[in-house]
């Protein structure tokens, strides 16, 4: 077997620089933080270290930070006002570079805040030098990463409005289409497929107020909180906490540098979201089943077997359901990094990012191919009502007739119903279809009446306390939530 | 070796009951629901099914919640007035006889919902049989079950406040004690240990307020949704929730039944709680080392050894360390549990409680034992003192210093500093020990005011930005920190 | 809501103790090691610390390991063979109580260890004191947990062997029944029913390879190790070694103490072999609901519905697939345990057994139940055939006809074989039941003897490749299945 | 903050190809399994379901194993010779464009095994298309990965063993370099370093045994299982397994196809693996922090701070233990995939691959920076033997000599043992510094024999138990690690 690395593998070290430079062979010493070091790291050492081919995601919150910095260092006089001018200014061209993808990103100066410190001064000479004044990669990093994290909460919660959305339509035109309800996978009461849908809807809904929580909660700057300690300059903490949308600076400063408990809340939440959709995705699957047939899916997000050609393979839902174990994995690595840190920076928070951008792409596409899948889905009203119609569904309805109209005990109900419906499974017939006299045998005041709720239009369309599935219920269920969530 | 089970074995079956029945030889068939069932189930069956060893933690919530029910049915004339009030006099005295220990528990009747209805039915006779009216055990464990976890969070938030309560004391004892802070483990700029400990409150406090969005998030009553599609029954679901102390009904009755986001958002939150007390935990083991000193535990949360007379092991804390994998084992459980679960309810649900009472359970016990060691602990000034004047730790403050009087650019400032360090390193002397003309052969515009910022406690005193470890930002954190938490 | 502890809520301290003692009461001074300790540890400390409540399960190892300790100082005459002989009638005496129910466990000895040697010293008096002679509690606690672990994979593997028996036995019965084959839980092709099964007999079959690498692994005695540096005595080694079982000491002390690999492979094991019951339980789950009807568990193995007495639902396997997520998070606790822990012993390392005890005791529940619920299993083989049926199963049996009768490439032949399978779907017709001149309208060259293979037991028939679903070939694996594992 | 993706963002959709086509752009139906479908696929289905950007890391396995299948398949006579030639001249000529960088990979052939046989298609037009007579996708992939995973843990041995080389060597060096050990992070007794290192030894010789099991348990072929239920064609499953280093063919093509046991074997071996590193990489950074000093990285290992130049940052030593948690996660993630997926494939183990590719970078990565650092420290015996001298580390062997010497039972000796140590620190003395008169006050029959004992040198010395620290115990131990591992 070749152990000549495939063109497509991961390198840790190579990155999309338009130098090509072969990244990983021993770069000379950091000419940042190298002052006092005779020779330069090793190359397994580089390979470890370095940081660039995941954390030039931060860019655009790198250079936010450093323009907020800046210019609240010049406004305070800590550096001179033309300095702090030099210095957005380059920052700004630095973004312009980035985004344009001219930018030379290299290896040996390991991150992002080095590789845009060290192209400042390239651009700006030595007025860069004044940028890191009353600052630390401490602060910087945390303040980065939280702007980041923030952003992909924003985001996560726009997918899963758009999810919620796609549910509520299909939801308000199956208000009243009947399907079975389910416990233990087996056929329960008839509920309405608009009911079903809604249920998400909640659960999406909680899943957007997580992450309203979280980021009220990451909402504090951690920028001036300097390597640990704070610092001797006469900073503005809270005017650069405003400039960068913060709700305050934090309280303290190895806790600043050391926090990330922005990262778990955010992981947290995506894990639980991710829960949701592989539940729904699990539905999806087996609504899917020829031998279900309760939906289908168009071509759009099935595709074929190589060899059986028969198959529509509904792969979105089961790569949606899988990729729970990605995210949970995610939140369970970054717990597991923190655990026993001591205070206050420890390189090991490094790897709070990859984990974090990896739930951001997972969970963006899962949530997107999630609200295309449920927009996408066509219902089978007549699958779903034939099965409905089987396996007995309306018993409830006929032990709830029996203490409603005959007063008896739920209990003794629930036993004349046990036996109705043994006698109807031994007859092979419908609860509908026995004969009155069949059931006085059993309990001998039932009327006729009670015909009337074992259909299973009868049985949701009685189901009409608050949350039922009743259709009328379902209809006001439907325009509330798109009060509440749209 | 034996396979004999031990006499502590934990038994799936076992219960403490009067009776001392051998719960596990396979039971008659259910009285409740077997009503068609010819046989009874296997004992394996029963052994894998019963719950009643665990869930009879939720008895109080069973039985509030059974009352609050009952009298809702009573008020809405579901079932008469009289028959609610034996039901809710009958409920009284079964929690009376669990309290006092004389509850006769069977592990033949499953769960604690089933033990209770059959009790009652003891007592009072069939109008027992009218309290399951309008309910199913699916909305009743959940309900039950939200109680018992909204109770859980108020105790956890309690246990951390008074822990934040000690730390508080503590970081105003030594608001003034300096040490040395650290990134990496290794010594990087002096701080004080109240700064230090201040950082913990601000942890514990995030932990709390996460805690109060799960409560906030979780108060919603999921009475009234029945087995999953609602009721016919004119029920005032209103009423339950409001009794119950929710602040509105659910409005989804298939979610209600299959949620348990709940017990996640529970576990979420005390496993990171839990990371941020194996922190602590993890510096408290590192303080009692005798290589370093710091701290001192009393024999009341220390250990001796076996056969090391010497020794005092700092037990408590490495326990408190440990168990937060317990506890993140215990959120990543539930999730995976959840994981691809159709709606509504299934039997995999039943794994929600006893992850949550291991959480309950250890938590409750770290936060405590943390607390007892925070008030316990006897920091050893000497000993952080030596250890801040040791390994140039005001290297920044002179850097520092070159921008602040000489307006060198920081990354200059940061080089000459880097010299200067090497100096004393190789002269084996602190930086407050070099004379003036060597700073000034490497820097001929350093003058001797840069002494008055070598010392570590001019280190301290002079970090006054917002958040940072000066003592007199300690004293002012210290007193915001009662403000805001206690 | 009540903050009293309900009755049955598991309590960390509380025994059951003939004594009935409140343990959790702060006990008094350690009489073992406390010599030098002036006050009794906190009771919150007693409650942390303690581990009788769990570590009593190692009674019978515990003894076994000192019984052999003895025997060997005795031989050495580093103790007197006088007192050698009283220790072990001592121990004997002691194992009896224990088994009979009447030994006096108490709290404040904090573990078995303690308990034990406390019981011994009344027993025989002050040659107890000798036992602790060249052994610590670290090598005794590593040498009595590896022999536990030792017999819960011996046990675990007694009860896969008897689930393979079980799914084989099933196997032979159905080597022929024919039903649908599914990818993506889409019907593909069809298989049989004893194929399907003898699948999981390989992956039991791993599971049972894997426990025993994880024996093999496993089998090295600590006990010489002493607290972490070895001993001056001149100790055995290899005979205490071969007298409980292992085949040679650890070869490293330091390693002995603090290696707790052992129970990770033996979690590890558990967790994969969890996973696969869940898999099985999965299908179980499917197969049992109203919408697939294959299979049909009895009574024994299913639950009725408080509300729905339709229901007959399959909670066993819904609880061995929920419990997979226990599993999983008690590997993943243990891992987390460990992670980043100095050498050598650390008290965290005490939360490795609770891990496994509820490991052995889940996993054993779930094997167990496993086999009782495929004994129990009734397939229906009508509503199987008639699934297999539907869905056009055999299109790869005609794509494959088209490729070796007619020599089609593979690739061409798939699409012809699509276009077939579509002019069948929209005549709502099977392949079988399609006019050759419709088919040779697609392709010319196909001739009646296609329709030799678009019948399901034709289809299956034809798979007679090694390893494939031909009911010949199932027989065989049946018969190889019995040699190779039974 | 800008929703535009940063230039460096993973873009699970974008590959290296020369074409540079925006490859997530909806691609047109896919033309291998297209036959039937009306549309193409959404874009976020394209976008999700695509796997080249990570699969092609199979491409020598996926070109091995179709080489191997053509050979056979000419063997038999199920294809001609001359395809079976013209396929395999095809596959050498498609492995060389691929390792020569210019193979023009293509999103919209979605994975390697699609892009591999449509260039196969150009290269030699219609009898490429023969290739996948008799096979699937299915036991493609199964194959192609299994041969991946052995290659990955033949690769991830040799790292472990020459991390073993380094160790031992280390080891060896310094068999007599006394240091105190620790258990509760409490010094403990004297042992050497090179014993302390040795015990990570035999914990990676436990990993590689761990290795070696995985891969005798991977080592059945599941080429020639077909999609899910073998094949009619004659082919010859012992050559194909033969010719790839196969043991044999798996026995059930439906467990061949659903198998993911051998990457959830790896990825359990990688976590323990990643534990230990984690354990020696906390050491390695405690011994670094100068408040321990036991050892000095070079500036080939440790990093400098951007704010304090005397700082030297065991990064990768920290970068090792943070990765277990990402290794941790892989493992946990898998598992959660598999569990409960229903027979056979399903796309959800689709998800198999990146957790498996991470942790071979991952862990390669850890185990060459930790041989690295291993070779690179340089241990301050100066300071670990004053530690050693510190903390009353002989006591054990004082309390060793009272039993051996004087006779008396070991819990006696202890709590003489612990009144003498009392005595030294209240005198602030060591205990070999103690005179005579004043032991003799506490226990009358102690001579003056016992101060032989009371220094760390002859008590490492005297641990001459086998696998004890006694330097000439450690010298022989690293002669038979020698034998064992090398």
């Amino acid at each position: 077997m070749t152990a000549k690395p495939a063109p497509g593998q991961t390198d840790p070290v190579a990155i999309d620089s338009a130098s090509g430079k072969a990244a990983a062979a021993a770069p000379p010493a950091n000419p940042l933080w190298g002052g006092r070091f005779a020779g330069g790291p090793a190359e397994i050492m580089a390979r470890i270290n370095v940081s660039i081919g995941f954390d030039q995601r931060l860019y655009a919150e790198d250079i936010a930070g450093s323009k907020a910095h800046a210019a609240m260092l010049g406004q305070q006089g800590i550096i001179e006002a033309a300095d702090a001018g030099r210095i957005i200014a380059g920052l700004d061209r630095i973004l312009q570079e980035i985004e344009q993808g001219c930018f030379p990103f290299k290896a040996e100066l390991e991150d992002i805040h080095m590789n845009v410190e060290a192209r400042l001064a390239e651009l700006i000479g030595p007025a860069a030098g004044r940028l890191h004044t009353a600052r630390s990669r401490n602060d910087q990093v945390a303040t980065d990463f939280k702007l980041w994290v923030r952003a992909a909460l924003e985001r996560c919660d726009a997918g899963l409005r758009d999810l919620q959305a796609a549910l509520i339509d299909q939801a308000d035109r199956h208000a009243a289409t009947v399907m079975p309800g389910f416990t233990h996978l087996q056929s329960a009461q008839p509920v309405t497929f608009g009911h079903h849908l809604l249920a998400y809807v909640e659960m999406f809904g909680r899943d957007r107020s997580r992450l309203r929580d979280a980021r009220a909660r990451l909402n504090e700057c951690p920028l001036g909180s300097a390597a640990l300690a704070g610092t001797p300059f006469p900073i503005d903490r809270a005017m650069t906490a405003r400039t960068l949308g913060f709700d305050r600076a934090t309280a303290n400063s190895l806790d600043a540098v050391s926090d990330r408990d922005f990262a778990l809340d955010y992981l947290a939440a995506a894990a639980i979201a991710a829960v949701h959709l592989s539940r729904l995705a699990e539905e999806i699957v087996l609504w899917c089943s020829d031998l279900v047939g309760f939906v289908r899916l168009s071509h759009a997000f099935t595709t074929g077997s190589s060899i059986m050609p028969q198959k529509e393979n509904p792969d979105a839902a089961e790569l949606v359901r899988a990729k729970s174990g990605r995210l949970i994995g995610a939140l369970n690595g970054l717990l597991i990094v923190m655990k026993g840190l001591p205070l206050a920076y420890s390189k090991d928070m490094q790897e709070d990012k990859e984990p974090v951008f990896l739930a951001d792409d997972t969970l963006g596409l899962c949530v997107a191919a999630m609200a295309g899948m449920v927009r996408d889905l066509q219902p089978n009203p007549t699958a779903m009502r034939r099965a409905a119609e089987q396996g007995f569904l309306t018993a409830t309805d006929l032990a709830d007739w029996l203490v409603r109209v005959l007063g008896l005990p739920f209990r003794e109900a629930h036993h004349i119903t046990g036996r109705i419906v043994r006698l109807a499974e031994d007859g092979n017939r419908r609860l509908a279809e026995l004969e009155l006299s069949a059931l006085q045998a059993i309990e001998p005041r039932i009327t006729a009446a009670v015909f009337d709720v074992l259909t299973v239009e009868a049985s949701v369309a009685s189901r009409t306390s608050p949350g039922g599935t009743a259709p009328a219920r379902v209809r006001e269920a439907v325009n509330a939530a798109r009060e509440r969530f749209l």
